[in-house]
């Protein structure tokens, strides 16, 4: 398999600029670590984004960006409130629980999105040490169901966590198709909002691999570099992990990879949401369309495009989008469903 | 600064071919998480090298390697014996300790290389609960101080270890130049001498990033999976590890890589070695040089050249050399120790 | 406060032969951390109620015996599966999560008992290694609301768990209730029910303090002595816990405080259940009663009478009955629960 | 066995003021977990012996005494130094990394001690985050060798840890034997001498078990009850362990045992100091005895007496005095130990 298909956005490789940036530091010696010149510049770049204030720590993965930026905000007896469908929740093999040693506490949501009242509804047992102590908000943008929190919506859990002594912690794997999705600039669903550290995803959006921790306020920084150390989330040629980033946030690629992957989302949706058979359950606001379909079409669909089934007693599946997805890869796929779905309705 | 120094085998970037790769598997969608062809290339071009039996998972960084090949030998109240020199012990904040909740015994050495007597002194209080109980013998090809265990070194420790139903692990970061100075196959300073796990190093020999750990007995490897996962140490976009290691392991450039590095080292240790004033401390085995120099030398040599001072009681200062260093980098070097050393002696 | 109260078990004292049994073997030294004749008595006590494959380490408290016993079951990628109203969950302030490094993936249920349905039902993502990896199916008789599994109802969870490859993991720390309640011997809703670790409790049954894990299994039990020690549960002078079991487990009475309880709880529910206003939300199995009161009789009632309310939402509260608790001490409790319904229906 | 020798001071039962105590304090129900009202008049002794500004949290053992005590002090890329004799390195089976995460940097010392110098030679690499950084030194009080830091001493470490931004943690397993021996008050030596938390050891010193994490320093106490919960470290019927320490606490019960246990080893030291072929090996200024015998000589002891042999190597034995040891204990042994010397010297 090398065509596109529909499996993950991880399954896509990297923008030619990526690659680009990263035969360009690739010159002589620098310092390791991070005391990098070009980690200096992806930096500064963060800042211009996001705001002046803020600490920018590069990391590997994401699941390591959640876990770095989590432990800064917890200790092990406080727990993270999460929505069921979060990727710290399912997708890290307790790395949470194993690295916090705190409890996740993970809520049903019809569109993996949290509410204030769901948070205030596990905001209890406060001061009582037989009980884990909530102590932090954890939001996926936009969410693995692929919607997105609206600027309100980010802002209204933030005062909630703010007010209950809780820290708003966002998993922004794919931030910038939330962003781009709902049209603002990043710290208008972050910072802005109340966020107090966001995951930045790079891997998804284009990078070869690279995630950054922002902590939008300097005081929550202060351990990170131990934290990012002993979590062996600390790249030695770090210069390749920050090159990626100055090419990501050069000339809003971070915003043209995304906007494109979201609109062949919209696109397919567009395509395939009246086909009979086809029932679209998420509303699609970045660049994942979750879709049921027919049970027998899925098989004969899957022997000729990658995709996932999301949930296998309801028949629900899940199609991402990337920012290599060419509008013929969606026009091939949207056919294919509207034949397989006329074929097993 | 983008001159070459000699302060880490760790500032150098990554060798033209290793790029090459990055852009050669830049092609299409591929399944995520190493199930992707260019793992199943890499990985069988290690076992052409290191055995059939090998089971080999591809990791970020070095810490990460050595976790996670730990974690596969040990339960927390086991404990691991090393040099006190040892990375695990000194350069990793402690991650072992954190995430393998087992102690490291370390054990003063002249060299950086342990002994059979060594690791017998520390194999006391077995089956007794109040102490942790020894269970790894980790050692570093080459070593922390730039020296190479023997085969025969190695096969030692390996039968003292298996004899007192402990492991033997090999922290490998710098296992491609051990074997380049000890003119040996890479087998024939790991698996054929009894290593039971070896953290294969990558980004010190010129990948941007990248390590493996490499099991010789499938068995220990049963839940390396589930321990790379949780250990944060698994690449969604695996292609770009692993294209790295097909670039380093075809037509032994893992060797010629090593071997350069290793031969700076000795131009740079012939060069200086019977100068007055100069005393080199260590057996250059590999690609580092360990000489005590005059105190005041030292500021001004580093004023040209980066270096770190290993031992700041002793004036001990240590040189590495790189995939990328060039003669006329030793060669100016050289001249400026001798200069430094003749003005300060 | 030293009267008799409904708030909780452990409020009560110990009973007098526990306190007697101490002093008696308050003679001379003896080999400390289990090594005592005592405990080998206590040991022997337990296999013949048990089963002689039996092997049981005693530890402080309930959360330790959880602890120690899970951690036999698992390794950190590996989940337990629980009723969400489970001691594990909700009582022990994440130390299963932190200890174990687990996730733990709670269940809602009507009355905390699970089924083999609700294991199945998260039975899924074996081998991803994305996924926790669901290993132990953790269940509590009596459970946290007074219920108690039938000998079919443990069976069933064990058959299940184990054609998953899973463990049955039993919080015993009211196994005496429910096997009186159940009127069967202890090894007939534990061991013989396929039950592969039990939490053993008996502070709440009369002991000052502790609790023993018992491993039906021997080869479970392997590496208990080595966990139970780092986990800090390995009592010094240990013959003073063995001793309280001997006095526990000597001419039953374990039943006869457990049955007590039990009955006194029935003698509650008994006199409050058809009164209008109270109603009684669980069956009551053991020695803990549920009932719903007028909200307004809440306050009143606990001026007098020390109880729980255990969910305020819908004024539900719990009365738990201990081994000293009197008829007499029901009695004023029942008639003022009557009198305040009657007050604030 | 259940005659008295000289293995360990938790061969020895309780002493009769404390099973008493409990007994006392068997009637009714009280609030569990520590919120009952003897636990607040241990409390208050506390406060009387060691300033009225400690915070006092009691645990089961004192393993668990100073994984609390420390884990308040420590995030777990921090460091604790200790003396390589410590019972946290040698006597705990790895259970400080296990619970802390932290790295125990141990130091070699004569006599147990650590000094102002040692402390600074392991003070290095602070503000890299590639070294765990050293915040806790931890002393025992009085030493695994017997030995007993002077109040100078202690001070001196207290002003070198918070000099160096570290805080001083005494292990007070034997901290009433310290006391004792030195002829002080206990404020004397832990809180005035500027140690800032302590576990204040109960069970040594003729409780059944019990020990008590002191803190001098309000502050530092601040998330202590969680810790101790989490950390399986709470007892449910908690009156029952602080009613041995409110015996312990009265009429200088504490002081009374302690010192007969030392005077107990001064009689045995200064039986057997001036016999050939005996060589006390450490200064006696608590309650055990450290001894070189001639080889042949301990099997034949050990026949009648219980003893440990400290050192295989050199054949240096410990004997430890206990509350209960009598002067005939000793002098039966004293002779024992001159015959079994003149035998095979």
């Amino acid at each position: 398999m090398s065509q596109r298909g529909f499996a993950s956005d991880n399954y896509a490789g990297a923008h030619p600029d990526v690659l680009g940036a990263l035969a360009e530091v690739n010159v002589g010696h620098v310092t390791s670590y991070g005391y990098d010149p070009t980690t200096a510049v992806a930096v500064a770049q963060f800042r211009e984004l996001l705001g002046e204030q803020v600490e920018v720590f590069f990391v590997f993965n994401g699941t390591g960006a959640n876990v770095v930026g989590l432990q800064a905000l917890l200790r092990p007896w406080e727990s993270v409130v999460c929505a069921r469908s979060a990727h710290i929740n399912v997708d890290e093999c307790g790395a949470p629980e194993r690295h916090l040693g705190s409890k996740v506490l993970d809520l049903p949501t019809p569109d993996g999105k949290l509410t204030p009242n769901l948070v205030r509804s596990v905001h209890t047992g406060i001061g009582d040490e037989h009980r884990a102590q909530p102590r932090v908000v954890s939001i996926t943008q936009s969410t693995e169901l692929g919607t997105a929190y609206s600027a309100d919506e980010v802002m209204a859990l933030a005062d909630t966590a703010h007010s209950l002594d809780m820290h708003l912690h966002m998993d922004g794997a794919r931030i910038s198709n939330a962003a781009a999705g709902l049209g603002v600039e990043l710290r208008d669903t972050t910072g802005e909002c109340g966020v107090d550290v966001l995951s930045f995803g790079g891997t998804k959006n284009g990078l070869l691999g690279g995630e950054a921790v922002v902590f939008f306020r300097a005081e929550l920084a202060q351990d990170a570099l131990f934290i990012r150390k002993q979590q062996m989330q600390l790249a030695s040629k770090m210069r390749f992990i920050s090159a990626q980033f100055v090419a990501l946030l050069t000339d809003d690629l971070w915003r043209r990879n995304a906007s494109h992957a979201n609109a062949m989302a919209q696109r397919l949706a567009a395509a395939v949401g009246d086909v009979p058979g086809v029932t679209i359950t998420q509303r699609v606001q970045a660049n994942g369309v979750f879709a049921i379909l027919p049970a027998d079409a899925i098989p004969a669909l899957q022997e000729e495009f990658h995709f996932y089934v999301w949930d296998e007693s309801s028949h629900e599946c899940r199609w991402m989008c990337s920012w290599d997805t060419t509008e013929h890869d969606v026009d091939r796929f949207a056919a294919a469903i509207v034949s397989a779905a006329a074929k097993h309705a």
